[in-house]
């Protein structure tokens, strides 16, 4: 049989499908799996696309299939399995070759792991794919690390399985090392706050207004037609449609309120902390989901702290507002994820190219949305600190969609609603807009009790100490 | 010369204090240097308790100026420097002596010098000591972490110099390794959000209401004698009404509004998100010092980022909400902290007294406040979740304090002032008290795009899928 052109270890869902996916598109793949019996399986229900999969047994077999210098992608559980699946390949690789891993691997590792395998002549490249199951199969959104000379060789076969905006494929090197997996831990991070800035609108109309998800789903559909476009909205409005054949019950009302996470949403909030950076809407997004998991602290706590019923129940709110207050507190979560991108390239010397990743995720990947395009032409212009919330197009789209996010966080802490992304969201917009902050009292209460010093405004110097006396 | 009872290296502010405290109580303090010129100035300026010091030129000295086993404390720089210390220090101790890092030690790094010097027969306390300059000389809160027979050797004098509540010293034995350090971090993760609620307070007054640094020095003085009663509220009083002696401006006025920190506060958060908890006042406070630094990007965010002007301006706020709502989110910022603090202890095995941290916390150190000793109540009984505002007291203070934290956060969400801790705290509370929240919508989101399957309200299982379609 004629030598395979890539490898993928690693059968489960994710590898499977894009399997799948490089071969449609007329590569030969060389296949192998920890469990073997899933190799045959998966490659007897391929049906055409069979003749294109080679079987490998093991890992020799694998580096036997390819021709050098090999490329094999891994598209295993992230961690220490996928440590171990480099330790059973690099005994049949030589130098040059190039190991893939397009699992949702902690950056940190990535840049490990890239270092330890430069020192033995090896490549490594950290492969951001979004997308879910779908994007594998047919265009995930593909973000890329490692060396440039390491990805021309694998690039026409990536830019092959990405997805496509208006043509171009949805897929870039973007730096070195762990360029690709943190970008893509970051646009987890985002996708964690649009998911809960969506579900504070639906709790808003749930809770606040007795809206039915049938209703609500109307009303997200119906956004999905504006500003807010996008595959998240789009797929809110079919989950709020669903009807569960079981108990003819709306589909989300069955589901229990225990959201589940797998570490990114943590790791985004995590490296912003470690670069003196805040991406608190995503800190919210991660919290709501960690608190939504003590359900029997919240039974407890709805008996115990109904507090004081109020007579003022803030603003009213109209179905607009709700509207342009996601869109609002949606450009605010992303001007947040790029402040960090552009944070982290400084630290790592990434030197990522801001507009691109914006264009790679017009399609293809989760937070896939209309307002993509136009970040990316923001950043094509010289922007302060790339500060999204500070270019021309989005502070006048600001302008304009405020006001509600004011109303709905007004609102939502007048009526008892928590709306925490939403509200966090907002106070990074009014923090930024605050030429005089507040942190000089801050600084004279660091003086006062430990002598920390303080800039003066009239003065040079950073060691500056109050008259304080005791 | 007799042998001295202990010994300290590292004679900066904290270390000089912290030795003519102990030599104060009547011990005889061996200390070392590595500059060793301060050590012979700082004995030359010790006056009486001068007789009670011992000069040591080298570790080697201090070693030899101490009767076994040998205790040590080490006051330097966190990070490397403690680790050089250790390493300059161990040839020349002997099995059983004790070495206690009494710095700002990340917790982590204290749990690795325990179990390598462990392994040398050594034995480690990390040691947090809270209360600054003036809380080191004349009495601090410690928190102490190690072993119980390693803390029995050094109690007398930990007792002796710690601060005292109502006669009792706020020094205690905590847990294992870095129980201490690990207390300490959350207890500055607590300060932070303190001093940032106290700053948004300072923020509505000042931009909101027009008042003066005196007239708000004199509304947090008076706050002072209520259940606000505080070290933090006390100081800012001070701080606020200060005036510059070379400009006769209020001091606050001249300081720059960019907030130094040391690591503490986001030590805090990113150990909570490892936990899957999240401190979300912390981490909002944390975010304003880091946005705080970004002084140039929110002058011209103050351009353009005005924002159309609202009509309705929210609830109008009186002095006493003012009051009432600090208490409020204060009382949801140490909730937050027990909870990490609960947390924290199940998964290293601590057993950590959360009543009688508390206790130890009500007097020395930055956070004491009359709160302290109800919350020290409230942990001495039974507490679902260690959650302190389930607390019956808690959650009775908080029905009487709640809705005026509801005007604050909706009043600067309509009128644009930045309260992103107090939200975030109040988030926390509405979030808390909701029985059914809205992941479920974030569960059938994630159902639908990586079939991440979900739990069901009616029939077992933790992998139950949506009908989506397509």
């Amino acid at each position: 049989m004629a030598k395979a052109r890539i490898g993928l270890i690693g059968l489960g869902v994710m590898g499977a499908n894009l399997t799948l996916n490089i071969a449609e598109k007329g590569f030969v793949v060389a296949v192998h799996n920890r469990t073997t019996a899933r190799i045959g399986e998966f490659i007897g229900a391929a049906g055409d696309l069979a003749d294109r999969l080679v079987a490998a047994e093991t890992p020799a077999a694998l580096a036997a299939a390819l021709t050098p210098p090999r490329a094999i992608i891994i598209m295993v559980q992230a961690g220490a399995a996928v440590d171990a699946t480099i330790a059973g390949l690099t005994p049949h690789l030589h130098p040059g070759d190039i190991l893939i891993d397009a699992g949702n691997a902690d950056f940190n590792d990535t840049r490990r792991r890239e270092a330890a395998l430069r020192e033995q002549g090896l490549r490594f490249i950290g492969m951001g794919v979004s997308g879910g199951e779908e994007g594998a199969r047919h265009g995930p959104s593909i973000m890329v690390g490692g060396t440039a000379e390491a990805y021309a060789e694998i690039s026409d076969i990536v830019q092959a399985i990405a997805a496509r905006y208006q043509g171009a494929p949805c897929a870039a090197h973007l730096g070195s090392d762990g360029a690709g997996h943190f970008v893509k831990t970051v646009h987890n991070g985002i996708e964690y706050a649009d998911m809960q800035m969506i579900a504070e609108i639906y709790g808003l109309l749930r809770d606040g207004e007795g809206r039915t998800p049938v209703d609500i789903a109307a009303l997200f559909g119906g956004w999905n037609h504006g500003p807010l476009k996008s595959y998240l909205v789009e797929i809110t409005a079919k989950v709020l449609a669903a009807t569960d054949p079981g108990t003819g019950a709306a589909m989300v009302d069955v589901i229990i309120d225990r959201a589940g996470q797998k570490g990114t949403g943590r790791w985004t909030v995590i490296e912003a902390l470690k670069l003196g950076q805040s991406a608190s809407s995503i800190e919210a997004a991660v919290g709501a989901r960690s608190w939504s998991a003590a359900k029997d602290l919240r039974e407890i706590g709805a008996q115990r702290l109904q507090g004081r019923a109020e007579i003022e129940m803030g603003p009213t709110l109209l179905d607009v507002d709700l509207e342009k207050a996601l869109l609002a507190a949606r450009i605010i979560a992303y001007a947040q994820g790029f402040s960090l991108l552009a944070a982290a390239s400084d630290e790592f010397g990434w030197a990522l190219d801001l507009a691109r990743t914006a264009e790679i995720w017009r399609a293809g990947c989760i937070i896939r949305s209309a307002l993509l395009d136009d970040i990316a032409t923001a950043f094509r212009a010289d922007l302060p600190g790339s500060s999204l919330i500070l270019a021309p197009y989005f502070s006048r789209l600001l302008a304009d969609n405020i006001a509600p996010l004011r109303r709905v966080v007004a609102r939502a802490a007048m009526g008892g609603y928590a709306v925490p992304a939403m509200a966090a969201a907002l106070a990074y917009f009014d923090t930024m807009r605050q030429a005089r902050g507040t942190a000089a009292l801050i600084q004279a209460q660091r003086d006062f009790f430990g002598a920390h010093g303080f800039e003066r405004v009239d003065i040079d110097g950073t060691d500056h100490h109050g008259p304080w006396g005791s």
